[in-house]
């Protein structure tokens, strides 16, 4: 049995059984019923996930995925595909963003090449997971082979497997790849029938020309794929990118060990939609981070079932909105694990009934 | 001159040149413009604030006020008034929301009472620096005396300034006070002039009986004091609490000071409402951490020109927004002096013009 099988056999819906003990302990807790609002939410979550009353969050990995994207030969991205590799080295050196918020919340970082073009030094610090070297234009070919496909997935449920072997009770997903809100648009108008131009945005700032050829180029695709698109790993394999496959086996890994995933913006929110496409019950372990500025992650987001937890305008990827969720999701363990209940503090609970005197 | 008068002599707004510096070095870290969205405006801030392109938020400190109502009296709230002194036993063992907030995102904790009826016995952990014992009732006199307002400003200024002595670099402040939604929302209605009913909310847990007792005190309280409170100053003696003038007094003395000051919920915002009506330049130094269900607290953001940076349907007070807001705050200063810039990284800006190939 393949590890790609051996995982989705695994994964199991979390026991509601649990939320309700979580849901009794917070009516115990020294605070107004339902006053830290999603806090609580998340919390129980947590609970049910790990199944226990006291979910632990200590340890924390962002898990950042790098490919390139054959369709960039469409000009749908400002930026030179050069870039890919450029920040791959960036991160490695600690100079990009996410170098700085994973050291800012206290989570733990690992940059996977999952299929960059240029060729990267080898580095302590680097995965080197190749599935290929870029996926093949979109709008000629399929972006990778069915093979291809289900070695990138199986590299992201190794990633989710090795951080959960070493303590890691959160994961959160990131990407770095020039074109890849051109693939992760593509992929949310195949997932949700949505057309094109209302599903494709600026990405890291195309102007109007560079705008209508990234939609004229998901376009064509979906015309070309149409009929050859029944499953989500045949979306994947039809459309998609190495490091998006990655992030959605990373998704699988993680449910499959019952571990939380933080899922940072648009292309991230895409491999979990796939990931649920593959495993409904996924569902139950996701967290989505932040609503990001990219038109199409609304429509994503209604397949997740999920309801961002900030909204501060961010469109970089890397994980930058999953890493900045970590400190929340530890508040709301936090505050479960860590506050006295109303009898142990002595505190008297709400009044039934309040008489004007 | 008094504390009050040489604090606000301080208060200066920020220098825009800060902000235009900041700015600036904002497009040459490894990043599309602007792609962190809030975080850079947010590091942008801290950068005129300090007046540095290395602003510093590794010592944050939250300072919860506490202080009892005489508007209690009218029936305004499902819990008992004792509460508030159980709460802060809970706060000083360690057991309320904002101390495993506290903990959870790496900040010290104060608590003090300013104003509490029930004796609190002393304590290390204590700031005893009570302004009476908790407020009159609104509804019939002046909550407090012109001298008691003063010196519980003072006390949040005094807060402020051993902070910042003390080489805090981010201030929080929350509070606690069974019934202070009555007074924050008297405090809107008297501040916006908007209708008691449109400012009053739920607060702890109201039903309808009790809410309606709390507008209807608030009707009467606008009603007996609307001819005499021309100034912040004498709305503050008239409806305030306590603990909304200490906070108040510590926006005033963080201010002064060139500190960033995390504002809570809605309890908070009418604090640094009239903080800003007192000094209009404190602005500058605010930061609204959550949008509070409160229905007054939108109203109140107006007034502080601010956009919360999360809502997670919280309305606990204590704090608890602002020390969430914390690492956000902190995320922002790290990306921000811990990027490497285009130039030293190796990597490609955006192409001026990409040539369809």
């Amino acid at each position: 049995m393949s590890l790609l099988e051996a995982t989705l056999r695994r994964i199991e819906p979390v026991d509601r059984a649990w939320i309700i003990r979580a849901e009794e302990r917070q009516k115990q807790l020294t605070k107004p019923p339902e006053s830290l609002g999603r806090l609580e939410e998340i919390a129980n979550r947590l609970v049910a996930i790990q199944e226990t009353l006291a979910p632990s969050t200590a340890k924390a990995r962002i898990i950042v995925f790098a490919a390139d994207h054959g369709v960039c030969a469409e000009g749908v991205n400002p930026y030179p595909q050069a870039v890919t590799g450029q920040m791959v080295g960036n991160f490695l050196r600690g100079g990009a963003a996410i170098n700085a918020l994973a050291a800012a919340v206290g989570a733990e970082l690992r940059i996977v090449d999952i299929g960059v073009v240029s060729e990267i030094a080898a580095n302590d610090s680097l995965v080197s997971r190749r599935a290929g070297s870029g996926t093949q234009n979109f709008c000629q070919v399929p972006a990778m082979t069915r093979e291809q496909a289900v070695v990138a997935l199986e590299t992201g449920i190794d990633m989710a497997e090795q951080a959960a072997a070493q303590g890691c009770q959160l994961l959160a997903i990131g990407e770095m790849g020039i074109g890849n809100t051109t693939a992760a648009s593509a992929l949310t108008a195949a997932l949700t029938g949505l057309e094109p131009a209302a599903v494709a945005g600026r990405g890291t700032g195309a102007d109007d020309d560079c705008l209508a050829r990234k939609i004229s180029a998901i376009e064509r695709a979906i015309v070309l794929h149409g009929p050859y698109m029944g499953t989500p790993l045949a979306m994947m394999e039809r459309l998609g990118g190495f490091e998006i496959a990655g992030m959605a086996g990373c998704c699988l890994g993680a449910a499959a060990r019952r571990r939380a995933v933080l899922i940072d913006g648009f292309i991230a929110a895409a491999a979990a939609a796939l990931a649920i496409g593959i495993s409904p019950a996924v569902r139950d372990y996701l967290f989505a981070s932040h609503r990001s500025t990219e038109p199409g992650h609304e429509a994503l987001l209604a397949l997740l079932g999920q309801k961002p937890l900030f909204d501060l305008h961010m469109r970089l990827g890397e994980g930058t909105g999953a890493a900045l969720a970590i400190p929340i999701i530890r508040a709301a363990a936090a505050a479960f694990t860590g506050m006295a209940t109303f009898e142990a503090a002595g505190v008297a609970e709400r009044e039934n009934r309040v008489s004007r005197p």
